[in-house]
C-alpha cells in the first residue's frame, strides 16, 4: 500500500510542528511551476494525479476529511466529485475564469469559491493589447520571415491591416480585463464601445445586442467570461457583421468562439484576422490555423507573468489559510457565486 | 539608344496635354508598392534603377534640369550627387528617418529637403509597443510553439518576463514619435522618462544623459533620429546599466545600436531581450539573433501601413506639385535641415 502511506495524513508537519493542514490538489496547478515548494511548506497537498488509485478510490480513501481544495484552470468540480467530499468548505481556483466549477451546486453546499480576483487582470489586458499589435502588423509573420532569411528576397513585405488610430473597438465584457483594454486602447486614440450582460457605468457606448457592436466595429475584444450564456457567442452570425478587414481577439476562453466558424471564416477571407489565446479543445489548435499569417496564436498563457502567479499564490494561500485559522478571514469570495459577470 | 528613349523628356502629357513635370527617382521607394501608378499620373519619374547607365552618366544625360527629387528612405544624396544635378530645388523623402541626405550641403546649395512629416508617426508607435508587449509577453516565440505542435509536449511554456504595470521606460528621443509611445504607455501604468537632446515641454522626467536614464530604467525606447550625435547612442555601457532584465526596443534606425555589441550582451544575457525592427546593414541581420526566443525581429516596416503610405504620398505630391506651382506652396519643410531633433 505505497499509495496509502503516501497519502497518509498529518505526516508533514509546520515550523512549530504543528500537522499542516490538508489541501486537495485534483490536477497540476500552472502556478506549481513557481511555488509549488511554498505551497508544501504550508500545506499537506494531496496530489490527486500522483495517486496509482482511480480518482473515485483516491478521493474516498483519502479526501473525505478534506476542507479546502486547490484548482487548476482545468479542474472540473460537478456534484459527483463533491458527493465524495461531504468536508469541502472552500474551492481556491488559479484562475480568474471558474467555468469549470458548478457554481450552483457549491452554492446549495455552503461552499466557497474563490478565484484569482485581479492577480492575472493587467498581464491579460496587456497581452490582448500584444495580440492585437501582433495580428494588426504581423509581427510573428515578419518575425518568422526574418528568421528564415527571407528579407532580402521578400522585400515587399506585406503592410499592417489599417492604422489603429480612430478605429472602433468593441469589447466583449466590459469587467475587470475588458476594462483595462479598453483603458489602453484609448492611448492609441481608439473609439471603444461594449456589449455586456447589463449596462455599466461607464463612458464606452453600450450595445445590448452583441451583432449590433460587430456592424459598429472593426475590432472585437472578448473579455468576457464562459458560461451557458456566453457559450459560441461569436458565431458565424458576428463575424460576418465584422466583415471582411475584421479582427477578433480572444483572450477569454476557448468556447466563447466557435471554432469551426471562425477556422472557416479566416480561410475563406469573411474576416480578417485573429489573435488566440485560448482554444475549443486545448491543447488542440486547429491546423488550418498554421498556414495562416493573419493569425497570432498563443498557448493559453495571456498574463503568464512571475509577479501575477506571485500575486496569486499570496491570494490562494490566504483563502485556504482562511479555512483553517479561527483568526484569518477570507481575502476576496466571489462576488456572486452564480453570476460570473461578464 | 533605348536607354535614352525611354527617359526623353516630356513624352508623358497630363490630362490637359501639358508635358507632366519630371522628377528623379534614385531607387525605388517603399511606397510605390502602394501609389506608383498615382505617381506616374501626376510627374514623369525618371527612375535611375530602370536604366542601363551606370548613376553618373544616367544623372549627367538625363537628370540636369531635374527641378525634384522622390527619395526612399534608403536613397543617399551627397555633394557628389548634387553637383550632377545643378537645378535641383526639393528633396522629397518617402521617410520620416532623412540621415542618408547631407542637409549641410543641401543648406548651403538652397535645396529644400522635406520627410514624411506626421504621416507614420501613430503607426511606428504603435509597432514600438507591438514590439514591447512582444517581447515581454514572447509572443511570436509562443506562436512559433503552437505552430510546431510543441503546446502539448511543452505545458511549462516559459512566461512573460515582467509585468508591464508600474515599470520605468526610458524614452530615448522625444520627438514625435517618442511622444505618441510615451502616451501609449501611460495607459498601461509605466512611468516614464526620457532623454533627449534637450529639456522638452513635458510632464515626463529629463534625464540628460542616457547613461542615468539606462540606470534608472528596465525598458529602453529608442526613437530619436539618427544623427552623428546619436550613432551608437546606444553601446554596452548603456545595455549594462539597463541590467540583465532589461529590453531594449528599436524602431528608429539600425546604427542608433552598436548591434556587435547588442548582439553580445543578448547571447551572453546582459540584457533581456530586445525587439529590433531596424539594424545597422539592412536586410543582413545577425545571425545570433535567429536563435534567439527573448528577441523580436521585423524588417523595417515600422508604420507600414496603407493608411500610413496614403498620407505620406499626400504630402509628397503636395511637396513636389508645390515646386512646380506658382499658386501651391510646401507642405511642410523640415524644421530646421541641419538639426534634426531627437
Amino acid at each position: 500500500m505505497a499509495d496509502c502511506r503516501s497519502y497518509s495524513h498529518g505526516v508533514e508537519h509546520s515550523d512549530d510542528q504543528q500537522p499542516l493542514p490538508e489541501v486537495l490538489v485534483l490536477d497540476r496547478p500552472a502556478i506549481f511551476a513557481f511555488h509549488e515548494k511554498k505551497f508544501e511548506k504550508k500545506f499537506h497537498l494531496l496530489k490527486a494525479w500522483e495517486s496509482s488509485l482511480p480518482m473515485e478510490e483516491f478521493l474516498k480513501n483519502h479526501a473525505r476529511s478534506v476542507k479546502a481544495i486547490l484548482c487548476s484552470f482545468r479542474t472540473r468540480i460537478r456534484a459527483d466529485v463533491l458527493n465524495l467530499l461531504p468536508s469541502v468548505e472552500l474551492i481556491a481556483c488559479e484562475s480568474t475564469g471558474v467555468e469549470n466549477i458548478d457554481l450552483v451546486e457549491c452554492r446549495k453546499r455552503g461552499i466557497i469559491v474563490t478565484n484569482a480576483a485581479s492577480a492575472f487582470v493587467e498581464d491579460v489586458a496587456d497581452m490582448a493589447i500584444g495580440l492585437l499589435l501582433s495580428v494588426l502588423m504581423k509581427i510573428p509573420a515578419a518575425d518568422r520571415d526574418v528568421r528564415f532569411k527571407l528579407w532580402p528576397k521578400n522585400m515587399t513585405f506585406p503592410v499592417g491591416h489599417f492604422k489603429l488610430r480612430e478605429k472602433q473597438i468593441g469589447v466583449v465584457g466590459l469587467g475587470n480585463i475588458g476594462l483595462q483594454v479598453a483603458k489602453r486602447l484609448e492611448a492609441f486614440d481608439c473609439s471603444i464601445s461594449y456589449t455586456s450582460r447589463k449596462e455599466k457605468l461607464s463612458s464606452y457606448k453600450y450595445y445590448p445586442n452583441i451583432q449590433e457592436l460587430a456592424l459598429h466595429c472593426k475590432i472585437l475584444i472578448i473579455c468576457c467570461a464562459l458560461t451557458e450564456q456566453t457559450h459560441h457567442i461569436i458565431n458565424r452570425n458576428i463575424m460576418e457583421a465584422l466583415g471582411k478587414d475584421g479582427i477578433v481577439i480572444n483572450i477569454g476562453r476557448g468556447p466563447l468562439i466557435d471554432e469551426k466558424e471562425l477556422v472557416k471564416c479566416l480561410v475563406e477571407g469573411k474576416i480578417g484576422g485573429a489573435g488566440l489565446d485560448v482554444f475549443e479543445e486545448e491543447p488542440c489548435v486547429p491546423k488550418e490555423l498554421f498556414e495562416l499569417d493573419n493569425v497570432v496564436l498563443t498557448p493559453h498563457r495571456a498574463g503568464f507573468t512571475e509577479q501575477a502567479f506571485f500575486d496569486d499564490f499570496q491570494l490562494l494561500v490566504g483563502n485556504i489559510e482562511s479555512v483553517f485559522s479561527t483568526t484569518k478571514s477570507l481575502i476576496l469570495p466571489l462576488p456572486n457565486s452564480t453570476l460570473p459577470s461578464w
